[in-house]
């Protein structure tokens, strides 16, 4: 029997006017932009419906008390411990705590270290902002992409100020040890910096566990900001609602002070998705993780047979694969695939220097089509690789 | 037979975590914060449960074209013409948009004038972020609360830079005439002033008619930039979603750079909330109208029945009703009606430097706890006067 996820009802999905389904023209498979194909968790639909029931007036300014309280539960669940509603601040989304982060601290000159490739955000926010990018490119070794920790200690200068990271890693889909958790954590104490950790991905591991970094020792709490929230494991991307979570309330006061007045308050139908989310969406997602993985090892299987030329590790986590064209001699295979296999992927490139030739497909879609992208890329590059002779 | 709005369902209401609701004792009557104690428009409400069976992925950066076609509709019959979708900047709520405007259209240190009392977040924005406020207090007069224009002239310095205005005005509810707003243009011209209109009122008015300020004329057009949104008249301010106009794009994208990456990307339930707000909702506003009116009416017999000390202009909009309490010789009217009365309304404190004494009453809730809250406001002060003898 098919799984109700390999169904996509293209008239639903392009009716959303999503910026993944809407950005390209109709023959072009969009496996781009991280949301998932899948329809929203039904507790969570029946959650938003019977919150309209109620009022939709001004929310209290930190959020519905029930969220915070199930929000902090479920840090505790993870590992992250002793959390108060007033160690929480929720953002309109992650993407605004990453700024605020970046606002609040580091100064203008400053540098920032962090992992590449990485969620682009990450250095739009750095150069948006007038930071300077201190990359630590990540390095294919026995745990797959591994930070590269003798590189790391040369980045730093005086004016090094905060260590960005994001765990479970995007684009490469690690998911980083708790021993590698703790090196990081004697580098930033060592050199004194702040850290800003994004864990939105922590609910989408396949293999590994997820330790909370701000978890590992309480020097570390009081140095990081944590980001996270519902939308990637849940799918609620368009409804916002992120968290920014640190056992130092300086951190947020001061992430709060740089963004005062221009990130509006948090939305009522979101923090009711998200409730609903933390309560009652673990059946769905344990369904969707199962699903998702299922399409990652049918990416792992096609490429193995028929794009054995296509470098990739197999993400541990996120529905994010992170391939390198480098091998097929394109010379821009971005465009390659938009153009010749009207694929829609992410362009490497803007993960970080040095990632042109690679590409982040985003396999949360149907099985039946990913495999179609998958058949149109391999398609197009055989019938280029004829071209050529 | 009695309004359905005549029913309020305090379990409902209590329930839904507003701050209106949730900041005082179970005994204290909130007629404060300006959001409405009835329901949505059941079109809205269905509009989102729709909404839900789509996906709801992240959506266009811009928002839904569906949506900004209508906002440009709706502003179109307004008097505001030539609007393009690219005039158009949404944002995730009002007073972001006061605050980006503040950030774009002045640099610290400027000065900035507005009428008062005001919608305090004006005030506010100022101060956050070190512009200085110039404030030409409004004149009870013949048209009610009145433009003093010869004080405003007084005001301007080599530093003045931006003229911020409110119309329909909160917390007055004076709608101005055509020819208050030319001279007010006039005045903008001729000192070379960017101004920031709020017309987030302009659906409920009851007397008057709402003129736009950049539809006076082409060179104020280009200097102006027009916030409104839909959660007065459509009461979602929980839902949030503002939109920033103007027909000069440059303030949009120096509005945008100044809150780059913290103001988070609109949210689409509440983009297909609005957009049936303004596609299905003018029944409902209609009768929430009639009903806010015939509030207001109770409000003003019942003030000169029974609180003729209390100095009282009707609102020609809004449900805001502003009372002046200083002939009362009360120390502190918020703090009496809060603790004597039980009634928690906002201070006028808030709204401008020389309006302790006054207070901003919220009619839009049912027409017997409105008379409850009147009644015991009326006790009190007997009860006071009883004492003081």
């Amino acid at each position: 029997m098919p799984h109700p996820f390999d169904q996509l009802n293209l008239e639903e999905v392009r009716g959303s006017h999503s910026v993944k389904w809407s950005l390209f023209p109709e023959d072009v498979l969009p496996l781009w932009v991280a949301d998932m194909d899948y329809p929203i968790a039904e507790p969570i639909a029946q959650a938003i419906q019977a919150r309209l029931s109620k009022r939709i007036g001004y929310p209290q300014g930190a959020g519905d008390p029930e969220l915070l309280d199930a929000i902090i539960a479920k840090q505790e669940r993870l590992g992250l411990k002793g959390l108060q509603r007033e160690n929480l601040w929720l953002t309109s989304s992650v993407v605004p705590g990453i700024y605020a982060s970046v606002l609040a601290l580091s100064s203008v000159g400053e540098e920032v270290i962090t992992q590449v490739p990485v969620y682009h955000p990450f250095l739009l926010a750095l150069s948006d902002y007038g930071r300077v990018t201190k990359a630590n490119p990540m390095q294919p070794g026995a745990s797959g992409w591994e930070i590269d920790f003798e590189h790391l200690e040369s980045l730093v200068t005086p004016a090094t100020r905060l260590l960005m990271l994001c765990n479970p890693q995007n684009p490469t889909g690690r998911v980083f040890t708790r021993s590698e958790l703790e090196k990081l954590a004697e580098f930033a104490l060592e050199h004194r910096l702040w850290v800003m950790v994004d864990e939105l991905w922590a609910d989408l591991i396949y293999e590994g566990e997820h330790v909370p970094f701000a978890s590992l020792c309480e020097e570390i709490a009081q140095r990081t900001v944590t980001l996270t929230g519902p939308c990637k494991a849940f799918n609620t991307a368009g409804l916002g609602g992120g968290v920014a979570i640190s056992h130092n309330r300086a951190i947020l006061e001061r992430m709060q002070n740089v963004s005062k007045g221009v990130g509006g308050h948090p939305n009522v139908l979101s923090m009711a998705a998200w409730l609903a989310a933390l309560q009652h969406g673990q059946p769905w997602l344990r369904e969707t993780l199962a699903y998702l993985k299922a399409n990652r090892d049918f990416l792992s299987r096609f490429l193995a047979e028929k794009l054995p030329e296509v470098g990739y590790i197999p993400p541990q986590a996120t529905y994010l694969a992170w391939l390198d064209f480098r091998a097929l001699g394109l010379e821009d295979p971005h465009k390659f695939a938009l153009e010749q296999a009207k694929v829609a992927l992410n362009d490497g490139a803007i993960f970080g220097e040095g990632f042109k030739g690679y590409l982040r497909l985003n396999f949360a879609t149907s099985r039946p089509l990913l495999q179609e992208a998958l058949e149109r890329l391999a398609g197009a590059l055989k019938a280029s690789m004829v071209d050529d002779r």
